[in-house]
C-alpha cells in the first residue's frame, strides 16, 4: 500500500464503524463572537479512548490479515495510541504488546493494562524504546504497528475529517494540531479528496515547531527538546506523513503556551467539554492570527480528551 | 394558572424552543459498568447560560403578555437563575433586574452584567434579599419571577425531561437533583404525564438534605446550615414544588459529599464533559444506593456545568 486513497479512506470508515463512535461536531454562540469565525468542533475527545487514535489502530489492526495478526500488535507509546491499540487489539481478540519508559504515568499503565495488554517498560530514551521493540518482535512475532508513520493509520485517522466534511459542508479551512503528523495528514487527505477547496491549516506549539521547520525547509527537521504543555505533540515528523503534508497542506502556524492554556480554558468554560491541551492549539493560533481567520467557516478537529484533572494548567486567581 | 398540565409543558417546549437549546443525551460504557445499570444523562450543562434554568426563566418572560412585560423582570439570585432571566429578558427585549448578595462570585457578577441586566446588591441575608426585591419592584413595575416556585418557570424545567423521555423510551428511573424543587417537579410533572411507569428519584446532598425530610414529614422543612459543595442546592422547598414533589416523586435519596465529589470527578474523566456538583449528584446516589438501579434504564438530568475551574474540588495525590 501506498498514500491513502479515497477509497481506502472510505474502507478504513467502513472497517472501524463497528467499534468508533461516530463522534459529534459542535458550535459555540461566544467563542464565534470572540473570533469573529464560525467554529466548527469535530468531538474526538468522545472518542473511544478519548482521543482520535482510537480510528487509526482499529484501522491498522482490523486490516491485518489472519496470518499477520496471529501473533498480537506491537508499538512503542505511553500516550493515547498506547490505550487505542490495547483496545483495537482487545477487540480482534489478539495479543497488544506495548513498551512504555517506566517513568510513564501509573495512570496511563494502569489504562492500558486495563485493556489486557501486555508492558514492557524501558528506559526513557529512544534508543532504548526501539532495542526494546525489536526485542520484543522477535520474542512475539508481533506485527509492530507504529503510531502515526503508517499507511493504516493514517487512513483510519483521516475517517475523522471525512465525517467533519459531511456534517458540515464548506468549510473555508480545516483545522488540526501537528505532532507525528497522524491526524494532520488524514485531515489533508480527506480534505483534498472531498472540499479541494478548503484550506488545510496545521497548528503547532511555538516550543515545538518542528513541523513547522520542516514544512518551510522542505524536509523534516527533527524535533529538540519541545518545551511544551501539549504532551501529544512532542514528536517528530515520519517520512509517510511528511510526505502528505507537505503536498496538501496549506500551512502551519504557531501559538504560544500562554495562548494555548487560555484555549484550553476558554473550550472548557463555554463549550462544558473536557479537552487535553493538545486540542485547544488549533483556538489558540486563531487567537493569535485572527485576521486568517475572519469571516471563515472553520472546521477544528479537537484531538481529545485524556488529561490529569489533578494537574491542571490553571491556578487561583490566575490571569489566564 | 395552577399545576402544569401536558398541555402547558408542550406550550413551553414551543415557547422555549426559538432560544433553547434540544441538548443531547449521552452513554458511557465505563459508567454502566461500574453501575451494573444502563444511564442516559440529559446534558443541560450544554443548555444556553450552562443550565437548565434557561427553560424555565425563558417559559416564563416569553409567558407574560405585553402589559406585564413592559417593566421588565425582576428576581433575586446569585447562580444560574439570574444568568437566565438576564438572557431570557434580552431576547425579549426588556429590562432585568437583579438582586445579588454583596458577596456574589465577580465571575457571577459579570456573568449576569453581560447579558445586559441591572444588578442591585443587598446584604447576604434572606430580609436584606426579600426587602431590596421589594423596593426593586415599587420602584420600576417589574414582574418578579421567583427561581422556582412559580408555574411556569415548573413547566419550563419541565421540557427537559420531556426531551429525554421523547430520545429515550421505556426508562425504569428518573432522577434529578433537588434544591429549591424547580426541576425535579418539572422532571416529575412530564414523567407522570408521558410515562407514568416510570419511576422518579431525587438525589440530594446527605449535608442538605431537607428536601428528604419534608418528603418523609409531608410537610416543607426550611434547610438550615446546608454544607455542601452543591451551591445550586442550598435552597429549601417552595409550596408550589412540594405539592409537585409530594404527588409524583416516588423518593428522595441521598449522597454523601466524598460521593458528589467522585462522581463528579468520574464524569469529567469519562465522559470527558464539565459539569457542576449539583449534577453529580444523582451518580452519587446511584453509587452509594447501587441495589435500587442494578440493570435498570435509568434517565439522568445533568443540571449544569457552571464552575469554577480554578477551584475544583480534587486535589493532586487526592484519592477522591
Amino acid at each position: 500500500m501506498t498514500l491513502p486513497t479515497l477509497a481506502e479512506i472510505e474502507g478504513a470508515a467502513e472497517r472501524i464503524a463497528p467499534f468508533a463512535h461516530r463522534t459529534p461536531t459542535l458550535t459555540n454562540t461566544y467563542l464565534n463572537a470572540v473570533t469573529d469565525a464560525t467554529l466548527y468542533f469535530k468531538c474526538e475527545n468522545f472518542q473511544k479512548v478519548g482521543a482520535f487514535k482510537f480510528r487509526g489502530a482499529t484501522n491498522a489492526v482490523f486490516s491485518l490479515t489472519d496470518m499477520e495478526a496471529a501473533h498480537g500488535v506491537a508499538t512503542h507509546s505511553s500516550g493515547n495510541h498506547a490505550q487505542a491499540l490495547a483496545l483495537a487489539a482487545a477487540n480482534r481478540g489478539i495479543p497488544a504488546y506495548i513498551i512504555m519508559p517506566k517513568n510513564a504515568p501509573q495512570v496511563k499503565i494502569d489504562a492500558v493494562c486495563g485493556y489486557g495488554a501486555e508492558i514492557t517498560f524501558c528506559e526513557p530514551t529512544l534508543a532504548a524504546r526501539e532495542s526494546t521493540l525489536d526485542t520484543v518482535v522477535q520474542r512475539t512475532g508481533a506485527a509492530f504497528i507504529h503510531p502515526y508513520n503508517n499507511w493504516k493509520i493514517i487512513a483510519g485517522q483521516a475517517t475523522a475529517a471525512r465525517e467533519l466534511h459531511m456534517d458540515i459542508p464548506e468549510l473555508d479551512i480545516v483545522m488540526a494540531p501537528v505532532g507525528g503528523g497522524g491526524l494532520l495528514s488524514g485531515t489533508a487527505l480527506s480534505t483534498s479528496f472531498l472540499v479541494p477547496a478548503c484550506k488545510v491549516i496545521a497548528a503547532e506549539p511555538k516550543n515545538a515547531d518542528d513541523a513547522k521547520r520542516s514544512f518551510e525547509a522542505g524536509a523534516i527537521i527533527p524535533s529538540e527538546n519541545p518545551n511544551t504543555i501539549c504532551d501529544g505533540l512532542l514528536t517528530s515528523l515520519g517520512d509517510k506523513t511528511f510526505s502528505i503534508i507537505s503536498r496538501h497542506v496549506h500551512d502551519i502556524l504557531t501559538a504560544t503556551e500562554e495562548s494555548i492554556i487560555r484555549a484550553m480554558k476558554m473550550i472548557w468554560e463555554r463549550m462544558k467539554i473536557v479537552v487535553e491541551p493538545s486540542s485547544a492549539v488549533p483556538l489558540a493560533v486563531i487567537l493569535e492570527h485572527g485576521e486568517r481567520f475572519a469571516g471563515k467557516r472553520v472546521g477544528i478537529i479537537l484531538s481529545g480528551g485524556n488529561v490529569d484533572l489533578t494537574k491542571l494548567p490553571w491556578r487561583e486567581g490566575n490571569a489566564v
